[in-house]
C-alpha cells in the first residue's frame, strides 16, 4: 500500500500519518512511498515503530535524502516523475492531505484502476459536479481496512 | 506549448482542441502533446494543417500508435508515466476538458511551476475550498493568448 | 535513425558525425539524438544544414541545454535513463566512435532488436570471442545505407 | 550491491550467483537486481536463503513477475528503461556473465562512476585495445570483498 502527501505536514496530518504507518504494519502490509518528509515521514516512522516494512522512491540520485524510517531506499533519479512509479509499486493508494505532487499520484492510480482512499485530500469537481472515485476515510484505521480491502478485491 | 486532454471527445471538445491547434500554428508556437486521440488528434489536425509543427510523445513503442497529425511521434514505452515527460517538453499548458491522464499532467505541471490554461477542465478544491493555480479561459483563441503570455512570463 | 556518439569528439569523428547527418538528411530520415555536443552536434549541423529534421532528447530539464542545430528539444529530466529512448525513438542505430553513453544505446538497441551499424565503435567479446551484432560500416554514406536498409527489413 | 546477469542462466553461472548472493547476505548488504530469472533468480535465492534482504526491479507492472526470492518487489512498468534504475538503486554493481541487458547496466554503472566487477562477464575494446574499467574477481567471495571494499570508497 502506497501512503502518498505532501513534504510538509502539519501537527494534525503528522499524526495522522503515523496513525496509518502504524495500521499498516500491524496488518502486515508494506508501506511505499515518496520517502521525502511531511506525511512520508511520519507514516514511515509509524510503520518502522511497529515492525513493518518501509520503501521509499526518490526522486533523486542520493539514498541519503530519504527520511530515516525508510527501510529500503530506491534512489530513481526521474525528479517528479518517480510519482508514477510510487502508484505503480503499490496495489492501493492512502492520499493525506496533499499538494500538486500527492494529486499527481491520486491522478495516475485512477487512471490505472488503483484504489484511492483519502484523508482530508483533494475534491475533485468536473463542471461543477464532484467526480466520483476517491473513497473517504473517517480515520487512520478505517483508511487502511478500506485500502487492503479494496486491493484485495481489485 | 503542451496541449492536453483525454483520448475520447464529444463534438465541442474536438472543435475547441482543433481551435486551439490553429491559434497555436498562427502563432509560431510548437504542439507538444500525448499523440493519441481525442482532444490530441483535434488539435495536432488544427495545428498540422495551419502550418504548424507538432511533437506526440507516445506511451507505448510504437510510433504507429500516434495520430496521423503528429509530425515527430516519440514512442516512450513508459507507459502513463510519459505525461510527466509531456509537461517536461512544454514551457506551458492548455488543458481542454479531462479525465485522469489529463488532471496528472496538470498536478505535474503546477508542482513544477509551469504555468496551465483551463478550457471547461479540472475544478480543485481542499477542504473545500477552491484552489488557485489554473488560469481559466474564455476560449480557443484567449487560452492560446494566456498560455503564451504565461510561458513568456515564466 | 538515431545517431548516438559521445558528447566529445575529435576533428575526424566530427567530420564523420556531420557527413552522416548530411546523408540522413539527403534520404529524407529524421535524425534523432541526445541534443548534447560532440558527435550529437557534428550530426545534427549536417543534417539541419541539409534541409532534414533533427530531435535532442535530452538528460535534463532545460531546453537550452540542446545544441543549436536540434529543431526539436525534448528535456526529459530522466538523466542517463533518457538513452533509453534515444532508442525507442528510432528505428535504426548509428554508433560513432562511443563512450559508456554510447554503450548503453548499443546494449539497448541490440536488447530490444533494433539495428546497429557501427564507425569505429565498441568492440565487444564475450570468453574471448567477438560477438555479432553491430554491422560495421566503411564510412558515412555506407552506415547510412546499412542503416536504412535495415530499418526497412525490420 | 546490485547483482546483474542474464534472465537465463546454465548451472556454472547459476551457481556462481547464488554464491555471490549468499556472501553478499553475509556481508550485510543489500542485493539489488532485475527481479526476473536466471542469474537475477540464483542469486536471490542465495541471499534470501542466508537471511539478507533482496530488491528486485522490474520492466512490467505485475508484481507477479518477480522471481520468489524477491523480498521487495517494485513494478516499475518502464521496460529494459528500467536497467538504469537498478544501477541507480546500488552503490556498486557486480556483472555475471552477461547478454545484453547486463552491458547496458556496465555502461550506465561506468557513466555515473558506480563500480563494476565481473565474474565471466563482458570484454571491451575500443580500437582494438582492451577498455578499463570493469575489475575481473576470481570468484564469488572476492568479487564481493572486491564491490564491497570499492563501494565503500567510492
Amino acid at each position: 500500500v502506497a501512503v502518498v502527501g505532501p513534504g510538509r505536514a502539519d501537527a494534525a496530518e503528522t499524526e495522522l500519518a503515523e496513525s496509518v504507518g502504524r495500521a499498516l504494519a500491524a496488518r502486515g502490509a508494506v508501506l511505499v512511498c515518496g520517502g521525502l518528509g511531511g506525511v512520508m515521514e511520519a507514516a514511515c516512522r509509524g510503520a518502522s515503530g511497529s515492525g513493518g516494512t518501509t520503501v521509499g522512491i526518490l526522486p533523486g540520485l542520493d539514498r541519503a535524502q530519504a527520511n530515516p524510517h525508510v527501510q529500503v531506499a530506491i534512489p530513481t533519479g526521474l525528479g517528479e516523475a518517480r510519482n508514477a512509479l510510487v502508484v505503480r509499486a503499490a496495489d492501493a493508494l492512502i492520499a493525506i492531505a496533499g499538494e500538486w505532487g500527492t494529486l499527481s499520484e491520486i491522478a495516475f492510480a485512477m487512471k490505472t484502476g488503483k484504489p484511492v482512499v483519502g484523508l482530508g485530500t483533494w475534491e475533485l469537481l468536473r463542471a461543477g459536479r464532484p467526480v466520483e472515485g476517491i473513497e473517504r476515510a473517517g480515520g487512520a484505521e478505517d483508511a487502511v481496512e478500506r485500502a487492503l480491502a479494496a486491493a484485495r478485491s481489485a
